[in-house]
């Protein structure tokens, strides 16, 4: 297949990542949520088995959030999912297909509760933040709702828990699966989640101090080498076999969730209100 | 600059007219309405002097189409822009900056009035979709909305009207700037306006029919040779020089109409109601 360059621009947003991965060797990009998202470092077979042995950091800023706070932000959020979140926690994560009032699928982010009252919205690529505003502004929500500056960079791998050991101490490694917590990095805190889109095991980093993450990217890599760490991105040989599906690639705006196989995330039995909830009961 | 490849996906949409211009010597492309969208032919610099001076024929499908009709289509259209759109017209189209409740902009879209309650919004780069869903649904207005399958096609350049006249007949030549009319070509109706990306002139083929629309490019390039047709794209040169700004290059979400020079797009005055218009006043 013949290469296509790919024509950067401002609109094609870079990430506090970006130079470094390519000092690092980036070879293609894709566009995700209107920024940049590294696709590969050579060879993508190379890279899958060195994933599936090693660990990887990965330049994941294109996974943008949405930030939605206020007194009414918890009523919004749910209002967006078919997935019950009344008896959701502070510092886990959920992963919730976002639906529109046909039923169709909008997004499936993961979803963290960060107080009763804010959430981040891990979005994949579309833009939720202009779903959320319009629903907030026609139901009159008292709602606040915004981009934060959050970039995040993903380690993946097997090898995933003794870097962050060796980073972070033992306690990092004690996380459960979609849970996160906030760990010092030389003094500065960092959320950090055990998650990410590989099937291998591994932790993102949500970076909100820029200049601290950056830092940190590079001590990953200086502390790193013991464990073979090398740049990385999602693998799409290893997300294919590990059954993650891809907004835009697998399902879209035409597909409800029943027909992707997120009966588990479907929860019309509950009380809660969203969108689609009736025509979900017919399909 | 070093060169990056662009990884295709099926995320990122491919267009009916990608095979034709990959056979037509496309080098480089980016991401618009997670669409492929051609940015140059080889040298750019030589593709601005041949824009200037003879006709180019361009895959635009990227613009992508938001279709919002019903009862309360007029209300919700209105409700997304600055413009006062109380006497449009049937047959126009309008240059229209969409804004949300703070008065930011989400887009500068073209919106083409097809009927009293049937419109095309003719988008930049965001998921402007998804902002008329969630504010239909909590307004609950009588409307349906979807991305239609149109994939235009310009033809730009100022030998675009001797193209058009050959292939269209002489009545194409008399729309008016910023007109669409329905045009015959070999037995298939096209919506075709007086517009595009460039400030040389020229045509926007919203083409439904795609084998007729592939047939009308590949004409278009065979009765074209005279006026010495080429494949384009948007150039930024031109674009730059033109002053035709570019949501997300030169203004984004955090910035208001005003900041953008788009005063006479917003009518603050008028009787008509849309989203941040309190806000607007105040700034």
């Amino acid at each position: 297949m013949k290469n296509y360059s790919i024509a950067k621009s401002r609109r094609l947003r870079s990430t506090p990542y970006t130079s470094r991965i390519e000092k690092q060797g980036v070879t293609a990009y894709t566009v995700y949520n209107h920024m940049l998202l590294p696709a590969a470092f050579g060879s993508i077979e190379e890279s899958y088995h060195h994933l599936k042995k090693d660990v990887q950091v990965w330049d994941v800023a294109a996974e943008r959030q949405v930030e939605i706070s206020g007194k009414d932000s918890a009523k919004l959020v749910q209002l967006m999912t078919c997935r019950d979140l009344s008896k959701s926690k502070v510092g886990r994560c959920y992963y919730c297909p976002i639906i529109d009032d046909n039923g169709n699928l909008i997004n499936d982010p993961v979803i963290l509760k960060l107080a009763e009252d804010k959430w981040w919205i891990s979005i994949a690529d579309s833009d939720v933040i202009f779903f959320a505003k319009g629903l907030a502004t026609g139901n009159k929500f008292d709602v606040k709702i915004l981009e934060p500056k959050v970039d995040i960079m993903a380690i993946q791998g097997p090898k995933s828990f003794d870097l962050m050991e060796k980073v972070f101490s033992k306690t990092i490694t004690e996380l459960k699966f979609f849970g996160f917590n906030y760990f010092d990095y030389k003094g500065t805190k960092h959320l950090i989640a055990r998650s990410g889109w590989s099937k291998q095991g591994g932790f993102e980093v949500y970076v909100e101090n820029t200049a601290s993450g950056q830092d940190l990217y590079d001590h990953l890599f200086d502390v790193g080498k013991e464990f073979n760490v090398k740049p990385g991105c999602p693998n799409l040989m290893e997300r294919i076999e590990s059954g993650l599906l891809s907004y835009g690639n697998d399902f879209d705006n035409n597909d409800n969730p029943f027909e992707c196989g997120f009966e588990k995330y479907v929860n019309l039995d509950s009380d809660v209100v969203f969108l689609g909830k009736e025509k979900l009961k017919k399909s």
